[in-house]
């Protein structure tokens, strides 16, 4: 494997119309499976929306992001611990997993999943994209995926072929992000120079013009991912988790 | 990238005396952080050991794995709200993230990140081997590695060249975990024939009868993940995320 594949990928958001054969996505999820996974459980499933009616559906819990209807194909990961529980149940087993370590669990077995796909995905020439709006407004979701009990949406995966081929985006420095033996508390002058290339970028000056404010953090705290959203969808989903079987 | 290479990955528990070069660990950091990240904030950090006594102080937190000492590297991936709090901070903006949502972004950005850093070290000859124990026993990982506020360990990686050559592990059928359009509920029927192969294995009846139970479900329950384990691990990674400052 080439690892300079995993270095120059990109996230893409627009696709042909050239569809994914259901032999290359089997395939693909095959291969993913063979990722890491807790005591080998699997606490994942995945719902594959093909169908346009359901993407005009789905589309309104992602805030109608574009790429829900213009993509092929739309990936729901779910953490599952229906399976594995009606599993236990047949087999005189008493499963009892609605607490927060067990979710967790299944977050990570399923996002270790998710991101697996998408490498593979990428290896064959398709293009993904994340929507990190799944955990923002699962209940829709739930009802038109008609997902069970103990059964919760984690991440979708926008997946076709590419039809763009936009710019790199830039990553922190790694020293911003690697400390080795301890964690090295950041001083002013080390945040100064791990966010200075970034601050620099000429569409992050755009940005900050754009939505009026003085800083680039401010457009973070104060229009993408701002105290009262955070709060409102976190308190969505702490319901959600509880309606679906995890209470903690 | 030849995808057959993630489909053969296995995981490695066994490793040679073979030292990892800072050079090639950089330039897998460098490489996973091209994965996708929310908003590209990257809310996450790397802890790497190689110091012995370090590793010897971190072993009892991971229940003794003889891997956490025999790796040459040991890497805690670190779910980080702190860098980024830090830099909103020092930009006159007001950071609020200390809720659900927030801490999910993190996770999600920090599962990632590991898990494309994986699939780069197998690339290039390494064997990895995630250890779940990292939210068990989170604080003593906190206080051996000094994380500040905002800063949650949440997956170990043991990291080195391959001394073993283990066989594949079995995984369920793709029909067990695939769904079209919506999810269909599983019957008995279906239960049996997706965990059948497992449940054939020698290995797995070995298992039963090694833990003295009637079925493989029951070591899981019974044995492997227990309620009362669940639920004491749930506690205690919840009153750790509240006094690491995510309160829901």
């Amino acid at each position: 494997m080439e690892i300079n594949e995993l270095k120059y990928r990109k996230t893409i958001r627009k696709y042909s119309n050239r569809d994914i054969s259901e032999k290359l996505l089997n395939e693909l999820f095959e291969v993913a499976c063979h990722a890491s996974t807790t005591g080998n459980m699997q606490l994942y499933s995945v719902v594959v929306t093909r169908d346009v009616e359901k993407k005009v559906a789905l589309s309104p819990a992602h805030f109608n992001q574009k790429m829900v209807k213009s993509a092929p194909v739309i990936l729901t990961f779910c953490a599952d611990f229906n399976r594995f529980i009606k599993w236990c149940e047949f087999r005189s087993a008493k499963p009892e997993y609605g607490n927060f370590q067990s979710f967790l669990t299944a977050l990570f077995d399923t996002v270790i999943f998710a991101q697996q796909f998408c490498t593979a995905a990428e290896s064959e020439g398709l293009g993904i994209c994340y929507l990190g709006t799944t955990t923002y407004n699962p209940d829709p979701i739930i009802d038109i995926l008609k997902l069970p009990k103990m059964v919760i949406p984690v991440l979708t995966v926008t997946l076709g072929y590419p039809d763009e081929n936009p710019q790199m985006v830039d990553r922190l420095p790694l020293c911003g992000i690697i400390h080795n033996e301890y964690y090295r508390e950041y001083s002013r002058n080390d945040i100064d120079n791990i966010y200075k290339y970034k601050e620099g970028l000429p569409e992050n000056h755009k940005f900050i013009e754009e939505n009026d404010k003085a800083t680039l953090a401010q457009v973070f705290t104060d229009v993408r991912y701002t105290k009262d959203n955070n709060e409102f969808f976190s308190k969505t989903f702490l319901d959600t988790l509880k309606r679906q079987g995890f209470n903690f």
